[in-house]
């Protein structure tokens, strides 16, 4: 089937999503079913408000430098559609766009939530009776997609994640002579805690840090944590920590909601570094720094994984593949073939497992205290993040480049 | 003077304090008046205490490795001497400590704060009759020295959270659209906005974040920080915002120490990124995202400036330098002697007019508004995080080095 193609980007944005849009464009320009390929400017709501960017219109070095440039190009979003029966208005336009401009392949890129936006896409062609062919292409820093060994995205965090818990160890570990006693840092991982799991590849023998690793798999146990903070001072003198925002207490509420310090609990989760670190301060009258990196963590290009940038590449190009064979309906998956030496290559499933399924950290990969990781996670998490890739520089900054976002000329009535 | 030295670290660390004993050490082993080189363990600490690391007993490759390791390698440390006349006790210890391992040379890395203290025994030599000749090493991220042009340690820092600011631009610039609309970035600067100011850099174009920098130089104004919020805003659709540790309300209080969220109003700063945060969700009602990069900032050596690494090493080995002529007393300068092109050298000047002064973001380098920065900032900092200087790495992560720090044998009774 010949035609045109949209790529999306959706959800939070990582260091390499644009690595996976160049991978789509260049394997779109090759191939001989696909068209024009078009972006969609802020994800759904790109072909919802009929604002597709002409990719064909960019500078050859701007499509380069989508390799190395980290958030959406294209611009994300944050929108679900509802489902056909609710909303059969919002799909019927998108059928009207995509037939306005000839499209016959969509590729959303996104996590959880993106993949059941892109579920209820490849049903169209049954429900509404228009051919087209929908390929999901994994990203999640959260690395909680089930099926895919694991996501882009996530080993550039947690790299970048592991390096900040190195060097911010190396710092408290020069001052905790009559100053800091304890360095806390706050990870992302709201519900999954790979990320903050993933600090643990720093912990390269007893004394480094992160001495400390707090996952949303395990309840917060106060008395257990402190006591520890204790005991590796008395061993080392000072206490590296890692704490994933999505951190539950006892009676399962996030501890970042838990009014503990009544100046935080909003809805929006991120303050629980803070609260962690006022516990220490007020319970073990301990000096403490907190880092919390938050939105530089995900898009730290400039220090991602190569390992995980490679991925993100073959994952573009595998769903223009994909498309080509006219599977709709599914989501492009990184297999792990072996561990000594690494290997992977990518393959597919059915996007309808991956939508709104949460991949935990599992508890083979959870130390007995559940305090730390396992030799196991190591074993599964060091080939995530092996590799440098940096990108090329300009006056000692990094030369990430912006599209121009040319949009193709609007055919149909304005969409509200 | 042929003699021993003691090469010590104080203050808090930065990225590239161990290149400036690395180029201490390699100078010392290459001149002939130094014979041995020894680290003072945890800064003063290691002479009160008799606590000498033997500098002759690391394995080359760790020397080679200070280069690219940051932090304080030797132990850094908080402690200020008191003045001779209020405790003579202190420096006859340290003249003891001096005497008993033939000491005659005492390279003190740091600060404002540690050049008091590097002052103070520079005098030992005049008040108590030892000939000692006492040599600053400039030190901080604040790059608050006066002086010297800029201090080892600001280039680094300058560069991460210039970047730190780019890569969350470009995140909150994808999200924007149904997402956050608000960055925050929080960046290290007690009373000089050198830092702050230094995110400016990655403003290259109007639309470019920072759009907001809040220095410690201005008094913090609510009323016109929420109106240029909300003017960037309706222009670009986001905003992102760099603020230092260290702003003032209009009493001149600190912003952390307010009030304003009263979890927070510690002695030790470092919350003003959420304060902010949490004015703009209230007043303004908008998603925000707040990044506290913390400790990470100044110990994030896998993103060091280039000329700050070799700007570290040649004032170390001018440290030695100028302790071969016998010039007592005077701390290592860095000279700028053009702009265009940036063309620098080392000099020297009285540690007396460096000890316990803060010098300020000038006029100049800030904008008419009071929240940004002038072109001829620019051109200031700029050369200072130009060039990248990536250290080695193993399985994914930065192959920093641990001294092995062997300590001389003691001789004296301990101290008390």
């Amino acid at each position: 089937m010949k035609g045109n193609a949209v790529y999306a980007q959706s959800g939070g944005v990582t260091s390499v999503i644009n690595a996976s849009a160049y991978g789509v464009i260049k394997e779109a320009q090759r191939c001989d079913y696909i068209e024009k390929i078009y972006g969609g400017f802020n994800g759904i709501n790109g072909v919802l408000y009929e604002q597709l960017i002409d990719i064909q219109m960019e500078a050859p070095e701007n499509i380069e430098g989508l390799r190395y440039t980290p958030a959406g190009a294209f611009g994300s979003c944050r929108r679900k559609l509802s489902s056909l029966e609710k909303n059969r208005k919002e799909f019927e336009r998108i059928v009207e766009v995509f037939k306005a401009h000839n499209i016959r392949y969509f590729f959303y890129n996104g996590g959880n939530d993106s993949m059941d936006t892109a579920y209820k896409v490849s049903k169209i062609a049954e429900e509404i009776g228009y051919d087209l062919v929908c390929v999901g292409i994994p990203k999640t820093v959260d690395n909680d997609l089930p099926i895919t060994d694991n996501c882009p995205g996530f080993g550039s965090v947690a790299k970048y994640n592991a390096i900040s818990i190195m060097e911010g160890a190396y710092d408290v570990a020069s001052m905790h002579r009559d100053s800091t006693k304890v360095f806390v840092l706050e990870t992302m991982g709201r519900h999954a805690g790979w990320i903050a799991a993933a600090t643990g590849l720093a912990h390269r023998s007893p004394k480094d840090g992160p001495h400390i690793i707090l996952l949303p798999e395990r309840l917060f146990d106060q008395d257990k944590f402190l006591a520890k903070i204790e005991r590796t001072i008395s061993k080392i003198g000072y206490c590296v920590i890692a704490v994933s925002e999505g951190i539950k207490n006892k009676e399962g509420k996030f501890l970042a909601e838990s009014g503990l310090v009544d100046s935080f609990g909003h809805a929006q989760l991120g303050g629980v570094g803070t609260i962690i670190s006022d516990l220490i301060k007020n319970q073990l009258k301990l000096k403490v720094h907190t880092a919390i990196l938050d939105y530089c963590q995900r898009s730290g290009r400039h220090i991602a994984s190569q390992r995980d940038v490679m991925q993100a590449i073959a994952c573009g190009r595998k769903a223009v593949e994909i498309a080509g064979k006219g599977l709709n309906g599914k989501m492009v998956t990184i297999i792990r073939e072996s561990n000594d030496p690494y290997q992977w290559t990518t393959g597919y499933t059915d996007i309808e497992k991956i939508a709104n399924v949460e991949k935990l950290v599992p508890d083979e990969y959870i130390s007995d205290d559940g305090m730390h990781i396992t030799e196991d996670f190591k074993i599964y998490c060091e080939p995530l993040i092996t590799g440098e890739d940096y990108p090329p520089y300009l006056n000692g900054l990094p030369n990430y480049i912006k599209l121009e976002r040319h949009l193709v000329k609007k055919i149909l009535p304005e969409y509200k």
